[in-house]
């Protein structure tokens, strides 16, 4: 993927070439897809964008009830992917380019869908904290991507430890809902 | 506090006679103390530090034991206080401010520390899942900050849910420990 060649090399250190070398096409049809760099990291971070609305729309498609939240944030932990993780990684070590990128483009979509998927779980009466968990619980992966920087963890063993702390949360959240 | 400052009226736009005014003190003995506000920022961030290398210090001085990991990490948390919630917040909107000043700066200082510590607390031994743990739950208030971004969640709501997250992260830990 473009985004670990990124995460390698650097992003402003890459082109276009390279990351066409690295998935084995031609510069043109590289091309044919992607106009530039910003292109690919803004089409990346708008299908992330699109699973969470997928995300929103299928938990309200279901039954209200006790299980929903669990079910709910255990089927976006339990989809990550080391490749997301990747995305993620890339996000946080470049918050410049995320901030220029975000005007006008998809990029705001993620966290602003994952809030209200939090919104929708956590009830229009919910206190604070209880909002605050639930979003938290959705947004564990983050939280041990930036937690793992510097531990030379792996990816598989980032991924484990951001579905344990979930579960941690969910446990939390049943102790007060 | 100058930091609450910046976080209204954004860090470029703030400059040293408003933050004198805001402390009800002359700019010329806010300049014996700080001679730009790069110099505010860092000593902020340096206390932190120091804060968290005495932390390290308590640790190792204490008498290992199970539930050495447990007085720590709230040792650390319970001591958040609203004024280092505004400097986290600080830290999470101004990221290419706090790459330029953790240049040679004790800016690096206070993540390297909490490292340390969660490193001394999980064991020489501890596979990654461990250390990921211990270092989530040290870096709690963090994850609620961000967790909390435009949620309009008061600075108490954030510090207790903080609270809440240190504790679920310390139950998962029991019981893979």
């Amino acid at each position: 993927m473009a985004l670990a060649l990124f995460s390698t090399k650097g992003y402003e250190a890459t082109s276009l070439r390279e990351i066409a070398e690295h998935l084995g096409i031609s510069k043109a049809s590289l091309y044919y897809h992607f106009k530039s760099k910003e292109d690919i990291v803004t089409s990346q971070m708008s299908s992330r964008g699109d699973e969470a609305a997928d995300l929103l729309a299928w938990a309200r498609a279901q039954e209200p009830g006790r299980d929903l939240m669990e079910r709910t944030v255990l089927r976006w932990v339990d989809a990550t992917t080391i490749d997301k993780l990747r995305g993620i990684r890339f996000i946080n070590a470049n918050p410049a380019l995320m901030r220029t990128l975000s005007r006008g483009s998809g990029v705001g979509t993620l966290r602003d869908s994952l809030s209200e998927v939090a919104s929708y779980l956590a009830g229009d009466d919910a206190g604070p904290a209880r909002l605050l968990l639930v979003r938290m619980a959705l947004l564990s992966i983050n939280t041990a991507a930036s937690a793992a920087a510097g531990t030379g963890c792996t990816d598989e063993g980032i991924v484990a430890s951001a579905k344990r702390l979930a579960h941690a949360l969910l446990g939390e959240l049943r102790s007060i809902s």
